[in-house]
């Protein structure tokens, strides 16, 4: 049966979630709330400069302090491979990781950890850390990649050359990438319009709730458990595992509950400090970061500055463009640039483009994934390029992006030919949407009004999941993955088991195990949980299934063939059925419990998911205040499994989405101090800053899955801060390509502007 | 390949056991060690009296307490059936249950609880208990089965039936249950010798070190999260869901490290109270028991009155038995008889014998499990009695017992034929072990010396497990059970995962999973957790290795056929190889994790186990005092897995044995209140009082199970009582037919005597 003609029972409901009360009402369990008897309080030093020589710290006062049980710097972690490697989320340089972890020769970054200590109270540790003696020779720091790419700019790493550039010299570029087909020069000659413009986005943060914290206990032995919030338990094994030079089977993590993520927990900060540290003073280490370090010392995302230029013919089909990405890395290479060549265009079928990437090291900190990592910046210069295209050409900026939309078939500017993808169908529900034909007010004093619209893909992950689902005697079934859950994939996951069993969803309890507990998991990231790990999840109840009718078999005394297993029965060719229930209560004495097991590598089955931004915005034109009046969010879900969800996705990453366009931003000093490491100053949009997002879904199933799903968590971020820039252009006449959209950067432009 | 001819290369070697640092540096967690933030601590109110009527109890002044947030009794309990159904081990009746947590109209033994108090700190919660009040209508108790038994004896419960008697009147006779064979009459006229005793055993406790305790925490939708330390999970879940009438799927037990249980962790106590105040208060409660409430208020195991009559004839060979047991139940049905029915004559082939056991109730604690439950008390009378036939047939003892063992096809007592067991092999090697020919001391001043011999058998349980073996990338591998490791089974579990895997036994890492992580499993006793959730392990290692030959089929590129897996490698038909962590590192790339699972009921695989207990004492006929000097366990392990273990369980039964032969029982004054609730004054034995206790491990592979495997917990508690009660009448030529031979009766039997 094609699973777009199948009918659901649970899948597309919208159930009470399996955690839902226990956060509502403040019981779940965060990594924070977890202590341990004899448990010692770790504190971090940090680097008050952007850029210095670390001459020598001296830590024997600290050390001597009663009730300090460890102090550790640099000289303390292992030597480990200088090789970038997969490693974690993608592939990470375990030296680099390391020297973020507690710098070594260097500092590179306001808020660099330098040493830590673990004391018997946190006040007592940050007493030590006052102790800890550290020179500097303060070197002249490299604050955006306009200055990093400068000629005679101070290099970061003296001794990184460009990969991708054959004999290279020393530099603060750490890559180049490049996709390019067709002739350029042909495709804009060929042109009847041309815009070309250089944008400029800041480096943002993911605004996670919850900081950043570790409990690492080491047994005598060697043996290590770990309590921590992240997004990928194995993960998060691995790389500690890598930086300790330990084996993976020393180490035990359990994943809490988790107050946020977006990417930002798929890294270690404090998780390998609080080992060391419990490796040498035999006791438990709890360590917990506060809003200052986790907005100084943990990954953000890359500011960027990208140069774009776009031709399109009479009909508004675009025929070249040329585009050239320099995302900064933060102090360490990797910034997500190679994502950001992919989201550039991929909404679009292109004939003839060229997209170089450039990774540029800075002296801030090491980035790290944030939502459609590096699509939004990307998209940024891409959608508000072409919808000044669309103006130039006098083409609904709907119908233009229609004309150029990617469908099936076409080759991606990054290689493979797409499977069916649902862009021209969102982008028909946007242009038939009451929003996108409703008035606007009339300029009112000071008060102008616009319209915008924008749209985004993000190519989603497909990687490793693991699922085990026994049934309980009673007839209700638990579910085990190896998940941290982030956006709801404990429901998403349970609602595909009790789809597959006949059973409702609360009759089905989902938890999230440690790395010893579940079969490996790859993160939570990419989207990609209800689509993997949901894979794994329907595969292991089709072992479940398979169990029941053997089962059956049993219990009726007879052959097991033609028995089928529909709506939560075994039925045989006679049409005498068991309940699951009834099966299951008899399990003991047909063979033991029973429980289904799937493993999968999701490769095979990812699909991607494309989203558009229909906005409304107001502009103060006296004070350059843009307000947000009204905000449509269209998504295609390929399968929405608990729609509630797939709409609190997409709300979420539009509503990020709009922070990033309008008020977020690292402001660095001119000697490279962070200038707004508190929520105060660094401006997260707040309930009163958005209206309530309306989310539309649109679901073209995904025809490499066996239930149609795609990842949802990422792409809806990808449109806000181009669709809020076209209305703030509708709106004033002003295209201004740079973000955040902030009234002083508004207001000025107003002014000058072209 | 027969077991019995496989080379094994991890089982029968002693590595390291993974739970082994943690317990000796401290670091394990019990249940005690878990917390939680706004917990509330939870105390009991416990019976002054033996028996009483409860006219009142007002808890008002208690409730009104600052600080208080729950005060329940009873009436706080929901109404559950009156009726015994299988649940939790074995079968429960839950009213008794209910009843028993919290008591309701009567009390019925010395600490049986009235009420619980939740509070802020414990010792709050302990004043508010003084602040309930209870009026009592104080009623004669029943301390032991002789007086139960007699008419007009006051009855425990008013409407309480003999089951097994058509139309009994009330009694304190619970049941009778009896197993006849042959002709007794006949048996006992064609005997040569006849000895007939009556023996008296005590009520002892399992002295496991850590008192009970429970953490419950139920959220606002009801979901309750469980803490506590329980031998089984799972029926834990099953008896607390029972006796509050919730669904199963509410409740998730995780079952922390256990400090000792030997049987007596099978059922509840605390758990229930904590889960109805958690409720009620909306806060996590914690609850631990002081050592008085475990000596006063948990159960014990039977004391006994057995009445025994056995004939030989002139060879040895007994003719005709005839038993008739009373075991005590305490306040509630439900103690071992049945068990004590089949282990009275399990090592031996019977024609004529008939066994009478009746459960009866009496004013002390309800029983609960104790290692090989009800057998010891059992083999007291007829080993003993045994040796009695042997010394006036003048047959060596160790002979007598060979004449009449049991064997391959003989018809048990309690109806099945046996299949191939140990016994004759096990008389063999204590015959001619060194120990049973070394010279005694001889006689000096008042002390006395004598050596004594006793068997015993235990069926052990088969029962359902369940197991998960994921292998990591490199090449280690997790193991996932629900048996909580009283016993050292995470070890052995873990050896024959690396066994099968090609592993070393570190290289596998176990661990307990809790209700929704792991398929059902059943309760860790019975001796059952090696054999059956062992078989488990040994089954989803073959799911394991069936996925790495289709994994290295899919990495040679060539047909699975052919390939087999061993010693470690995937090995094809042409003799290439690839291992296991090369298969494991791949298997993102050949279809995701390799997850093995199995369930299985593993009755069919069971197979008992018997042992052997020989010891010298040291009679003091001038104090009545008996002292161990040597003592040798000998048991049919079947297969032993981790020799160290077994070794273990058999030196720890055996000094179980020891206590409950010479000092260890419950004293209760005339008015039912119990005496010695200390460790103080109720004596196990210390390391001071037993020698070491050499074991000697046999090895008759048993034949239902694929390793040979038979549980090895329990038999060695069955023979030491008997044995020292047989060493005391070689040195002093009295019987004692009376648990334990403590001072004071033992020099008393001294002056009297047969």
């Amino acid at each position: 049966m094609k699973t777009s003609e199948r009918e659901f029972k649970v899948i597309g409901t919208r159930p009470v979630r399996h955690d839902g009360i226990d956060k509502v009402t403040g019981r779940a369990l965060y990594g924070a709330d977890h202590s341990l008897p004899g448990m010692l309080h770790g504190r971090v030093l940090r680097s008050p400069h952007a850029h210095a020589r670390i001459l020598s710290i001296d830590t024997s006062r600290a050390q001597a302090m009663p009730g300090v049980h460890a102090v550790i710097t640099g000289d303390d972690l292992p030597s480990v491979p200088d090789r970038t490697e997969a490693l974690g989320e993608g592939t990470t340089n375990a030296n680099d990781l390391s020297n973020n972890l507690l710098a070594k020769g260097k500092v590179l970054y306001d808020g660099h950890a330098l040493a830590a200590v673990a004391a018997t109270s946190a006040h007592l540790a940050e007493e030590a850390l006052d102790k800890i003696e550290v020179q500097y020779e303060v070197l002249p720091p490299v604050m955006d990649v306009r200055a990093a790419v400068a000629e005679g700019a101070p290099l970061l790493h003296e001794t990184l050359r460009t990969a991708g550039v054959p004999e290279s010299k020393p530099s603060n570029i750490a890559k180049v990438i490049e996709f390019a087909r067709g002739d350029l020069d042909e495709g804009f000659a060929a042109a009847s319009v041309i815009v070309e413009r250089e944008f400029t986005t800041a480096m943002v943060h993911q605004g996670y709730i919850e900081p950043h914290n570790a409990l690492a206990k080491v047994d005598a032995d060697g043996q290590i458990t770990l309590w921590c919030s992240t997004q990928g338990s194995f993960d998060i094994r691995s790389l500690c595992a890598k930086v300790l030079q330990i084996p993976l089977s020393r180490l035990k993590v359990i994943p809490a509950e988790i107050g946020g993520g977006f990417g930002g927990k798929t890294t270690v900060y404090l998780e390998p400090l609080a080992i060391r540290m419990s490796q040498i003073s035999g006791r438990p280490v709890h360590m917990v970061m506060s809003r200052n370090e986790v907005l100084r010392a943990t990954g953000p995302t890359s500011g960027s500055v990208i140069r774009l230029k776009m031709g399109a013919n009479a009909h508004g089909k675009i025929v070249a463009a040329d585009a050239l990405l320099d995302y900064e890395a933060g102090a360490f290479p990797g910034s997500p640039v190679l994502m950001g060549a992919v989201v550039i265009f991929a909404p679009y079928a292109l004939e003839n483009f060229r997209i170089v990437g450039r990774d540029i090291v800075v002296n801030r900190p090491r980035t790290a994934a944030y939502r459609a990592p590096g699509g939004t910046n990307a998209a940024f210069a891409s959608e508000t390029l072409l919808d000044e295209l669309a103006e130039k050409l006098a083409i609904d900026p709907i119908e233009i992006r229609r004309r150029n939309a990617t469908c099936e078939g076409v080759q991606a500017p990054w290689g493979p030919r797409m499977q069916k993808v649902g862009y021209e169908e969102l982008l028909d529900a946007a242009q038939s949407h009451p929003h996108y034909s409703a008035e606007l007010p009339p300029p009112n004093g000071p008060l102008v009004y616009g319209r915008g619209f924008a749209g985004g893909g993000w190519g989603n992950a497909g990687l490793q999941s693991s699922a085990i689902l026994s049934v309980n005697n009673d007839g209700t079934a638990t579910l085990v993955t190896g998940s941290p859950d982030i956006g709801g994939s404990r429901t998403s996951c349970a609602m595909i088991a009790a789809e597959e069993l006949g059973l409702e969803a609360a009759d089905v309890r989902p938890s999230v195990a440690d790395t010893d507990t579940i079969g490996y998991t790859d993160v939570t990231g990419g989207s990609r949980v209800t689509m993997a790990t949901g894979l794994a999840v329907f595969e292991a109840a089709q072992d479940v299934k398979r169990q029941l009718r053997e089962r059956a078999a049993r219990m009726w005394e007879c052959p097991e063939e033609g028995i089928v297993f529909e709506d939560g029965d075994a039925i045989r060719p006679n049409g005498e059925r068991l309940s699951l229930a009834a099966i299951a209560g008899k399990a003991g004495r047909t063979g033991g419990p029973v429980i289904g097991r799937a493993t999968v590598n999701a490769n095979r089955a990812n699909g991607p998911s494309f989203a558009g931004f229909l906005v409304d915005v107001e502009v103060d034109t006296e004070t350059g205040k843009v307000g947000i009046l009204r905000g449509t969010v269209f998504q295609d879900a390929g399968r929405a499994i608990h729609p509630a969800y797939v709409e609190g996705q997409m709300q979420g990453g539009s509503v990020q989405g709009i922070g990033w366009g309008l008020g977020e931003e690292y402001i660095y000093s001119n000697e490279g101090k962070l200038e707004n490491a508190s929520l105060l100053d660094y401006r997260i949009p707040t309930a009163l800053d958005v209206p309530l997002i309306e989310a539309v879904i649109i679901e073209c199933p995904n025809p490499a899955h066996p239930l149609g799903i795609r990842g949802v968590g990422e792409a809806s971020i990808v449109p806000p801060p181009a669709a809020i820039a076209n209305a703030v252009a509708a709106a004033t006449g002003k295209r201004l390509p740079v973000l955040p959209l902030s009234p002083p950067r508004v207001h000025a432009a107003l002014q000058t502007g072209d």
